[in-house]
């Protein structure tokens, strides 16, 4: 019997997306409202292990583009992702297999499911990160050669865009600059590919993860069990840090919600400090001593009582969180996955070296 | 017998061109060059009346944007424009029977010839403004309802859009947020339309009234007349001021050149000053007393001593110019013709009175 997503299967779901989301990847409880709607009306959606997909399948991964600050507050249409879907699907000629997440997260894993419902596709399990990041490019879709183009870019006044860039950074360029004139944020239909590029170049299994986690952070909060220790049993992460956010400078600039937060160390961190950077997503955690984890592994911050998640737009004095690093799905650790979306790349002086040899270490 | 554009009916055409296109248009001596190559290469050039057109023929104009400082200083590939109207063509699934250009201007004439060379389609002897204008959505076509979508943009890199915007306004707004990342300038594919649009909203025969224009002012030349008076007889234009270039502040900026001159009396202006504002194109011409000229009439400025025509980018201190007001075409007259490029859309607290008005008055 196909595997199927319903209703009642999105709010574990998006809770363990946007955890996985580093941050980013859009409000999980926007999202999550949005899907069920969706999946209440159409039904449940199939979903596909990449397995299951023939080599010559075209799968086309949507997703949100711009800054979460705004993403936040503006309600779009809904179908914005569907729109964008079909208008690649009209100019390549040719009609997609399945819907897939270009990316994980609180948003960016509940709008497809909800597009996948409104086109009546499967939906695969898998995505173009494994988690969240902020440019267009940073896909390990981009490490093994996949482009971006063509894809389509569409906003909630009906304006779209097919595009077609000599490289993923041009796409990056071209989308990020048409998404700040439609007010920041922007869906979009990108990294259209074969089964065959799914099954080497994708993240697999990404939504049974997010569910996953989900399910174990519900189900320890019932049992009033420690939340932050389920979660970190079934990512395999780390608890990096606990204490108390002391300051947050943010801005959104350039279609990005970019900054830095403070946190002052709690309990077996007293007396210490951790700064947190982040460009819509969770990029680097270090103490005035080390530095504790960066991108491409995943950096996340959870409520320390409740083990929710605290996306970055939400970052806000006051918070007691458990900042806790999760290691990347492997791809990002060839050569090219570093320099697509290592600290360098983001402009931080130091080596990327992996969260489980810097916690060790 | 149908009339045909050759290599040698360039060098008038070109500079006839610049002066229609009010200080923008591109550079018509670059222009000029690209296109005597294309039609020595493809043969000569057929050119459509408008009333050739079958009022359901596809029509679709081909122009550049950005600011004529970048076009100056960057050479294209030169084939930007055919492969941003094969683009089209692809994306509308029909083929067109005919090349128009979008503006009047130095490069905006020429490359609509160069273009039909090499695609070996008619060129329509028609433009969209009868001059030149900064903003994608000023054409007499905006006027008569026809949109800009769907149109293709492309730069010199290879890159390619498709745009659908709800509006013409919006399709300003996107292509000129991607022409600024193309680096300032790049090359659209635009209003497609029928050729029953083509009559009733595009402003007819102004490639003839180029040539006219060049071949007047080089016959002046050669006889020793004056040039100037050459220029206004077949323009029907207006002296406004003679004088020299005393002043000029110009910036690139938001994918425009913008700025103003200012301009010392010399002869019967003597101790007069002329302002002259510009976008682009130059659209307010007024002494401290009072305007002499706005769009969409159109202001030119050519050498004092030779005619030929002063484009924005080429102003200079010292230059020695007359200042020419030449009215517009009547369907700019009409109110949302002014609304759309009168100077109160360019911000500039003065009423639109046609220049002929102003010189009599």
């Amino acid at each position: 019997m196909p595997r199927k997503i319903t209703a009642d299967d999105l709010e574990d779901l998006s809770w363990g997306a946007a955890i996985l989301g580093t941050g980013g990847g859009g409000n999980p409880y926007r999202g999550m409202l949005m899907a069920q709607e969706a999946l209440r009306e159409h039904g449940p959606v199939t979903v596909l292990e990449p397995e299951e997909l023939d080599d010559d399948d075209l799968v086309i991964p949507v997703g949100g583009i711009g800054a979460p600050t705004v993403g936040l507050e503006r309600i779009g249409r809904g179908d914005e992702l569907a729109l964008a879907f079909r208008a690649l699907e009209r100019y390549m000629g040719r009609k997609a297999r399945a819907v897939m997440p270009i990316e994980v997260g609180g948003g960016n894993s509940t709008g497809p499911i909800r597009t996948a419902a409104e086109l009546g596709l499967p939906l695969v399990d898998a995505d173009g990160m494994g988690r969240a990041f902020p440019e267009l490019q940073q896909v390990t879709l981009t490490i093994f050669g996949i482009t971006a183009s063509p894809f389509a870019l569409g906003d909630l006044y009906g304006n779209t865009t097919i595009m077609e860039t000599i490289d993923n950074a041009w796409a990056e360029r071209l989308a990020r600059a048409c998404t700040i004139q439609m007010g920041g944020s922007a869906s979009m239909a990108l990294f259209s590919m074969s089964g065959r590029q799914v099954k080497e170049a994708a993240v697999p299994r990404t939504l049974a993860l997010a569910q996953q986690i989900g399910r174990a952070l519900r189900e320890a909060r019932a049992a009033h069990e420690n939340p932050v220790d389920a979660v970190l049993q079934v990512t395999g992460g780390f608890r990096l840090f606990l204490g108390k956010i002391a300051d947050v400078d943010r801005r959104t600039a350039t279609g990005f919600s970019r900054g830095r937060s403070r946190i002052e160390g709690m309990g077996p961190n007293q007396g210490e400090q951790l700064e947190i950077l982040f460009q819509n997503e969770y990029l680097i955690a270090r103490t005035e001593q080390r530095v504790l984890c960066t991108a491409p592994d995943l950096i996340m911050l959870l409520d320390a009582e409740t083990g929710e998640p605290v996306t970055c737009e939400a970052l806000r004095y006051g918070f007691r969180v458990a900042v806790l690093g999760i290691p990347c799905d492997a791809r990002w650790r060839l050569p090219k996955g570093i320099e697509l979306a290592g600290p360098g790349y983001f402009g931080y002086d130091c080596d990327y070296v992996p969260v489980e040899q810097r916690v060790r270490g």
